[in-house]
């Protein structure tokens, strides 16, 4: 398995804290040892950072760390290998373009019978069942809308039907941006935070850093931060349900099926009484 | 106008030295200040770092100059733009995949007319000339080779074949690579040389830098380094001709037009008499 962090920020914000308690989990305090890479938007261009070595230990992941890149949406990846082997080529996030527009995708899971879902001309260039699922996602997505609707609500809603096809597979927790909205879909384990004015302190579960946001933010900052497991043990974190996704937007949720996914398993419940 | 740096090598090499005397030129002692990229291939896969700074005061440049990142296949460009705002979706090098690989592309020149070249599902995100022509090569490489043929001299000729058509629409330098293939177009500035036993000492233009290969190398190592500009003052380096190509494999040259491309300036001479 592996781990998710992504961002969403009404102003570019650096993820230098969260990413300091996410890469101990790459060899340190986690098991995931297989690389581990970060997309950082700045308008429609990004930047990407990977390793296929331990991120707790890697040069590059030391600049990403110490060095403050501000952006309003960041998708990052830390990776245990259970599908392809330990190579750049297989290293999360994946980032392909449609409509004019760069898509950065991560996923934490594992798929079985996923080598025939169809992906016309996106075609993986790695072995995982990760970027095949990125490529049917993509593929189904430019397939459905040849271009870019008004409504992008609807896009992360058909992606959402999307993604639970791919749950039915297996264990499938994701992370999708354009660059505008970072999407986060749930199977098991996936959670959120919104921070906003009056903005305190938090502590980092895995690494002994506190950080007072009030020092390093405006009154008007709005940041999202989803994480595999929460990264603060001094703060609530939302739990996502299976099934559950979210669309993030300047830092604010702006679409989530949480009480779809609530009813539904209310009606499970009585259907089964 | 930019300057290009691209490397073919038969073991991964670092390109720590050519990449020293081309960030001078981003702003020190060239005026190419409007940003930085570099690709380098890993098998398969591969790994970005762009800047929109100036490469001569980069903090992730600084990087990429002191920690030796081995690649048989490298890619780089410093801007100085003509076509497009400075920001990081301008920022060369571009890479997109097709046929499950992924192919790098920087270019360095620039472009009238070019709005109308047809890109098909290749939409640019950016706004330069030059993602534009990228988007046209490849659209017409998945047209006329909807899957990998066999011999990719073929693909090679047929690239240059539409980089012919870009030059007439401008100046059109270009290197392009799919990891395994390096390939440089010469519209009026691109030179290259191949390093082998025995290796000896080269001084960088731009940087009192002196290296003794020998001490790097092995005996069976063969590099060859493409630029815009020769780097260095005491070797002999390639000269490109105008519509000249030359396909690197392994530090080889597997292919070159330049014998044609000479009887072809023959005959113009005679024609002329």
């Amino acid at each position: 398995m592996c781990e998710l962090l992504g961002m969403s920020a009404n102003v570019p914000t650096d993820i230098c804290f969260s990413f300091t308690g996410l890469i101990q989990r790459g060899g340190k305090t986690g098991p995931h040892r297989d690389g581990w890479g970060i997309v950082f938007y700045e308008g429609k261009g990004y930047r990407t950072f990977k390793d296929p070595n331990p991120s707790c230990d890697s040069k590059i992941a030391e600049l990403v760390q110490s060095y403050p890149i501000k952006s309003c949406a960041v998708i990052s990846h830390i990776r245990q290998a259970n599908r392809g082997e330990v190579s750049l080529v297989n290293t999360h996030p994946f980032t392909r373009e449609i409509w004019g527009r760069y898509w950065t995708y991560a996923h934490n899971g594992q798929l079985t019978g996923y080598e025939d879902l169809p992906t016309g001309h996106f075609k993986p260039v790695g072995e995982t069942d990760s970027e095949k699922a990125f490529c049917y996602l993509l593929h189904e997505i430019e397939q459905h809308y040849p271009d870019k609707p008004e409504d992008m609500t609807d896009v992360f809603r058909f992606i959402a039907s999307r993604c639970d096809k791919l749950r039915a597979l297996g264990v499938f927790n994701m992370l999708f941006s354009d660059g505008d909205y970072v999407m986060s879909y749930c199977t098991n384990n996936l959670h959120w935070i919104t921070r906003r004015a009056p903005f305190g302190k938090a502590s980092l579960i895995d690494e002994e850093v506190t950080v007072d946001f009030q020092e390093e933010t405006t009154p008007n900052d709005v940041v999202t931060v989803i994480a595999t497991q929460p990264l603060t043990n001094n703060e609530t974190w939302h739990k996502m349900q299976p099934g559950e996704y979210c669309v993030f937007h300047l830092g604010e949720v702006i679409t989530c099926n949480r009480a779809e996914i609530a009813l539904q398993s209310e009606n499970t419940i009585s259907g089964s009484a």
